[in-house]
């Protein structure tokens, strides 16, 4: 099964890819692909250009509210990496995640919020390409104040 | 026009390249070539060896100064490609930033502050090879209380 | 002299490579190889599955303490290395260290921490193979409260 005919089997709509805001326009790039691999920047808890979970997770936000937005977040990085490479079944391999918290002071549950989105990688890809190498790790401030942001590095299929 | 062409038509003249302070040296590089990739190690506001700008962006400094602070730092970026690859005309593409913002509590335009590095690079090199994935997140304390600090991958050129 | 064999020479017994925890089991992989890379996941100080140094450099633990801490995350580095590439001498370099320590308040000196676990690998590779790109950043949590937590990127040999 391809990771396209599973998400659709999962019941998961994929939301339109990120775009950047006015004032970042032009100066950076949602992802950029080099040797064979694409790199995505830093994504967020959006959906339809809202900001969904915004402050800090363990004060602010809940555990839970934190793994769902870490997973809205992948939802977005697959949004991006269908956007980028035409479709889900070109992403060879997740290899890695910078999965970033905003914590309130002492919240050291981070792996347990970055969860959200390995999950879903893991469930739209299976363990062989979904799983990845990351850190799961706590911030002092977010853009934004966003609860968690997550860049990755995916393996491009030739 | 080449990217060091476009330095001279912008009128900027790139500092020495960063070397390592007596208590690191041996122990890390500036940078690493590897497979067609240049990795850049964590750069900062220095010139002519001096920290420039220290302490935390949005109390001890304004955005502002932060955004120079991030261009600055974008000026040790280029000079240590051009020590590395000979010519800057060597580096293909900016393929990744990871921008680190010393942040006081609360402040959150880390973006608007790396802003000042990313928008060097698409200055410099165009918006095609200059324009780059990034991260742009707050951290509790930098070395030497740095304002920002940001390292780079870079595609070099075959 | 191979790595394999300084490490003798240096006395050195590496501990069993490092596993997942139930909790985080399948979601994650403790290193994935992509195109030449070996991508590792975050790790920290931890001994026979115990986690060794917890608490925030700078207050619950001392600056000889972190860097101690960074040489046994170090250690579980180059574990992962021998138990993903069947040797070290399969390592052909170390590419980049993302360090990141648990810092109190005002604590400054990241990179003298994280040089515990630098030192380490260049005295088991030497400077041309062991030295790497690097950041040694304070973040505000770490998982667990670990004191250090560092991911790497190693380049594969063909």
């Amino acid at each position: 099964m391809t990771p396209d005919e599973r998400l659709i089997e999962l019941g998961i709509e994929l939301p339109p890819p990120p775009t950047l805001s006015a004032s970042v326009a032009g100066r950076f790039l949602i992802a950029r692909q080099s040797r064979g691999f694409l790199y995505i920047s830093g994504s967020g808890p959006f959906r339809d250009g809202e900001l969904v979970y915004q402050g800090k997770v363990g004060s602010d936000l809940t555990l839970e509210q934190g793994y769902d937005a870490a997973r809205l977040t992948g939802l977005l990085l697959l949004a991006t990496v269908r956007d980028q490479l035409g479709s889900l079944d070109r992403a060879a391999a997740w290899v890695k995640l910078l999965g970033m918290v905003n914590v309130a002071p002492g919240f050291t549950q981070t792996p347990a919020v970055i969860n959200g989105c390995s999950d879903l990688l893991v469930e739209v890809f299976g363990h062989d390409r979904g799983a990845h190498a990351r850190s799961a790790v706590g911030l002092a401030e977010l853009p934004l104040g966003m609860a968690v942001e997550i860049e990755a590095i995916v393996e491009i299929a030739d």
